[in-house]
């Protein structure tokens, strides 16, 4: 049975009626006809800047590295937010992360300590206690390398110098995005792109019982950037990233690489694969058992614009009130709420291109 | 893609590890295994006795022509409750179905006038203002047919002549079934099974934003229906039966049968079918177009143990606060309700025994 | 400071435009203007015929005792229901007052098991873990009292046959009447007038945070019966009770009676006096100690018209969703909801009138 | 019947069991006892620093006329914040005042443009469209005076500059108070003390049916300062504030002083007091007719710490998901939060005081 909603690219091609009704798009269509990609946004990287938001756990590892690996990218500054684990624990992740990769000239700045609500929601430490696979490191840079501006202040700023030219990856709890749209309400616009790891498109929750973890630790975060981010939205679902999984056999060839990066990668990622594959979260997995690397999907679609072959453009808002679905991502695809904004929720992507980051990633 | 959560009838025989990890189940062997299952369950409907319970639109006066159809269902009494239409509306239109197949003697009783908390909502006149097409019949029988007993005392009553004996088909608000669980505790034990057409797997609604009709049209019903019915409980969800969809042209050749029955149901079906082949339900529609006749999934799983091939066993319940998901039914598939009341969510079922029920319906 | 919207008899009797405004009514007017006012309904209680629906705790006893001792007024039946203790022990505690008071022959119903929702709020054991003090009585009389006729078709049966001439006292959840609604939609308009205790006029709780007892104990059936229930509805809020409160040295006075009733009373409250007066129940108390036999005003209001002195008439419902405030009843000062139909919120009661009735109670 | 809760001077200082059980305060004995109370907090105000968070509509205009009228008070910055009216109506709404006061050295800042979820409130124009009754000042100052400064950034600043020693005014919805928590966690122990207009003590709404019009403008924001806000905090309710109303004969003499300031309150006050009188907004008021001046009472409290003669020092926080309640505050009279932090409710003021503020105001 072929999951619901999805064209494939041929299909797409012949503009068939059903897949223009249904506003479904696949990746060259988009690239083409989108009405606010101005600027070249081929399959290469050229000239790409980012401004990455984290609560950085291994998979967020994982996607910053892939993004320091890709040459024509070029990461305007990194901004922590609790959610994996604490802020200060986030910092430090992020400094090892770029001391890893010896790219210590990154600018990283501290967000928010907590939720909008301020309750924060226990991440389960399936990142390990410190969100880095409890594998400390003793020669790890110190909080005094981190930047004394803020990190809302700061993504306001480089939103504003970098009008139009910078795209924001999002990989956990959207406290700080939503905080900066406050403070400064042109900062959406300033944005080229936002592309999101977060949400569900079918109820399948990884933390609470019908929400996916980024989006239950801060729904009212996520209620605001989904409902007035109006720049172009890109969203990688939990379901979605279950789905594109990647066999544990991948997993292993990757992490075997004769590189500083890899073994870095294996010390901090040993706790996660021992939860994963010991089976103490093969509930919450949508697919079945795999490597499912979250946070990277949404950062490559960030860097190669042809990696989604097929998204589902449709309004979407958060449930804030429900008992078991507070946090829970909903799709409109009635279009109920009559809302002009629609995200584009991925739903198909190249696998052959993602394993090629991953595989740049740790090289 | 292969869709989330479904193994085929193949893989289940084989007793794969992930099927039954994941509470997966076949037809063939939850009846060796189910021990509630204590009578002969077969193929054959040998003996089979029927409540039905229905808001009386045309796909329950489909479901309902197609008990009426099996030589071996016995259907004991028909409730009525307000859903597609008023209350007695749905009365009517039970009494012209039954008049339709000449089975006058089945008893009618009446139930709710509203849902429990009192707050109707608009069915959208799918199935028209009447519920059964606006094809009116001048000769249709008087509510002097209706029994004077009242439908909850009825469905209370009748469950306990035949204690563990009867299985109830529920096609509407599940308002009636909840108001006999709080007269009479033990009415869900005397049920050897309930079959609910309703509720939804992956958020996607067709009356409210996610939720789907029956369930929205009375969460506290469904709620609790799903949380103190602890009979075995089978539930055709609205995501299955799109998924289940008959092709059109199936339609077709079903209603130019030669008989009086087919000739009826065109008479019937005319609105709803102008409306869905007209699009004007299109968004609602999970997986695009096609002959979706919801109640006949729950009736047919009902009569024939053999028609579903594949469940997900699942605790379920419904989502009562939510502002875009009040009256989504929530599956927990991470157990953390911890209810060892497992529900079974049908996944995939026989078209071709389904295709043979509907023909027989309309002979 | 005078309390808000309160009008004493001689303002009203002026005809204050003030008064007329706020929709304030004293009692005296109200008798003689209601127009649903037709019988006699002086002070006397010439002929009243009750239905009482408890779930009898020491203040339930208390009120059919208050009951039992004015001539004129004759129980048609004692309807039991889930709150203060199960239901089996309500029906157990009525059948023991009924016994205390050789009135062995009114019929005693067993209703609801359980809420609207099914999910039981505990009452902390104020009146003992049975309700009635945790006095046994070894010869107190048996289940086999009953009345096998369930509560729900009771109610809507005597209040059929008495059309227009019964009040319904109800000193618990309100689940049976909610339940009599939906099996008889008429049941509401064959009543005379309906007498509540529960709610809140401010959010004072004193079972969670904003909420009263009888009213969280089953939000939904407060709910369907504020807002369904078009008689003449009295409420006693759990502020107006506090308020009202009697002297310790009364009850003192009260108990010391030399009767059978007074020393029964004497052994079943001495628990709830203990508790009261021990301070452990101080931080519910809006108005400060003393003694407040919540359920007595609401049938004390039934008894006698002219003992309600100051009624607030307002639209009000009741809050389902809320996180604290889940179970308070809302009263529409502002008329927002648009509701033609107004409840009489007892503001102010004549309190000898209320000695009276309580110290005949006992005697 | 006297109000709930409330014991005056004279009680409190017999120090009696009730009024320290009910954890109620009278003025002096908080002065001599409240730990926090380091400095010189006399009737004078001495050396008082304000930071001030307006939406100004007039009755804000009239509380920063109060303050400036204050010979030792010292504002150091007035911030806004959407609310009666847009937050650029509301800027130059304060320019105005500080222009008709003389003062245009103070700092005034621009705020949030919306409540933290984003939704507006319609405030109903109460002040007119503009905030400030509608009577437009050619003359006015442009926003150009506006500080460049965002107000979240300078109010973090101006209280750390000043840690310990300045109070926060707020009058308006808290969206910058909470802003400025997220972006500074040490906001709130920089400030010496909070004095809150806003939230309810008994469920009577204003705007929407149980919720004050600063909270139900931005719940979110009114639940994080009442929650995470751990300074010492004074509240205005709107009960309170309308029991505590002065008489119109007073309103009448006050805007008869010859002043300049008399005459632009007078032309700026028109359309309010027309609606006020007019009987409009009867139905609001919880206390009869009068001259509510709300956010006065909070500033009088900043002002003079002999003000306020009874306070309710109890736990609060804030309702966010009520159909009919979002946005009431909520008592937790019986400490089922088992918050340390406890408000200090106002509950009873020296009006003769109040009346003294308000004339000098205008002179």
């Amino acid at each position: 049975m072929v999951q619901l909603a999805l064209i494939r690219f041929e299909a797409a091609c012949n503009n068939s009626p059903t897949a223009r009704n249904q506003g479904i798009y696949t990746g060259l269509p988009i690239c083409q006809s989108l009405s606010h990609s101005t600027s070249v946004r081929a399959g290469s990287a050229m000239g790409k800047k980012l401004l990455v938001d984290v609560d950085c756990g291994v998979d967020d590892a994982q996607a910053i590295m892939m993004a320091l690996a890709v040459p024509d990218v070029q990461i305007l500054g990194i901004s922590c937010v609790s959610g994996n684990t604490t802020v200060d624990n986030v910092c430090k992740n992020v400094l090892r992360v770029l001391k890893a990769c010896q790219r210590p000239e990154i600018p990283v700045f501290r967000g928010a300590l907590k939720p909008i609500l301020g309750n924060t929601l226990s991440a389960g430490h399936f990142h390990g206690q410190d969100g880095l696979g409890d594998a400390p490191d003793p020669k790890a840079p110190g909080l005094d390398r981190i930047q004394k501006e803020g990190a809302v202040a700061a993504m306001v700023r480089i939103a504003s110098e970098h009008a139009g030219e910078v795209s924001l990856v999002a990989t956990g709890p959207l406290t700080n995005l939503a905080m900066a749209l406050r403070i400064d309400p042109n900062f959406p616009q300033n944005l080229k792109g936002l592309y999101i790891m977060g949400g569900n498109t079918d109820s399948r929750g990884n933390s609470t019982m019908c929400a996916e973890f980024n989006f239950a630790a801060d729904p009212e975060a996520a209620y605001i950037v989904l409902n007035e981010f109006l720049c172009p939205t890109y969203i990688a679902c939990w379901e979605f990233t279950c789905h594109s999984k990647l066999p544990w056999e991948f997993c292993d060839v990757w992490l075997a690489q004769d590189s500083e990066k890899a073994r870095f990668m294996k010390r901090i990622f040993q706790h996660s694969m021992d939860a994963s594959r010991g089976g103490c979260f093969q509930k919450e997995m949508v697919a079945g058992d795999g490597f499912v690397s979250c946070d990277c999907y949404a950062m490559a679609a960030a860097i190669d614009d042809s990696f989604v072959t097929a998204f589902h453009k449709v309004a979407v808002s958060v449930e804030l009130t429900g008992t078991y679905t507070r946090g829970m991502m909903v799709l409109d695809t009635q279009e109920l709420l009559k809302k002009k904004h629609k995200a584009f929720v991925m739903e198909q992507v190249d696998l052959e291109k993602f394993k090629a980051l991953m595989m740049a990633a740790l090289k």
